[in-house]
């Protein structure tokens, strides 16, 4: 088994089933450093009653609480989503130093809403986009057929 | 004693001088809903280690919390900085009815660094603006000192 950004990435993925199971836009994230999984997240908006329990934001905080730190430059978060303006934001004040996300989100990504990475960041776009773009696809015909 | 806006940011500013005491960026906000304040909340992003410990994130899910619902279309937040892009995403999320914020944030504020508000959102500037200001110049002062 290699670690590579695919293998995260379907870490991330097994996130996003998580969500999906418990009936929560399926979105996934996981944070990694030195090739080691150091926090995991998924969308819990739903549950928890509160719109800022995305999968970053809670990856994030694990990952900063995990490490004692609230930077994170040597990390690298996979999200199966490109994130929305509040976790494009969180991701800035972290100064994360890779995100990788999978499927684009043209109409709520941060791309189409405002806000930015930081500077330093590195970005990858597209690993295992179908997978990720399928999950909400099926999620939201699920939940017009109710 | 009549509870209009700037009896509101003054509790707000009774945060950001919590925060101010903790040796934290001097930030508070409060959420107000039939005129009683529901939550509040302090940046607490030095002692949690966490980037999304900001006044607004804390408040905004201590007020979810409080009501059982992630959408605040009734509720009025005061803060008494002008929200980066991170708190002004999880406002958009939220509804939030509507927003009162005391000092700009040339830096970094969301007008800046991107992002927006909901556009149901009304939106009010500069209450205390002096005061909200001068803690932030005032905290950092102190630090360049030590």
């Amino acid at each position: 088994m290699e670690f590579d950004d695919v293998y995260f990435m379907r870490q991330a993925i097994r996130e996003a089933v998580k969500a999906y199971e418990a009936d929560e836009v399926p979105v996934g994230a996981v944070v990694v450093s030195n090739n080691q999984i150091i926090a995991r997240g998924h969308n819990l908006t739903e549950q928890l009653h509160d719109v800022t329990a995305h999968a970053e934001m809670q990856a994030i905080t694990a990952a900063s609480h995990y490490l004692g730190a609230k930077y994170l430059p040597h990390c690298t978060l996979y999200v199966t989503l490109e994130p929305c303006s509040m976790c494009a934001g969180a991701l800035f004040w972290t100064q994360m130093g890779r995100i990788v996300y999978g499927a684009s989100d043209e109409k709520r990504g941060f791309t189409t809403m405002g806000g930015q990475f930081h500077p330093k960041t590195q970005v990858t776009i597209g690993v295992e986009a179908e997978v990720c773009a399928d999950l909400m696809t099926e999620f939201f015909r699920s939940k017009r057929k109710k």
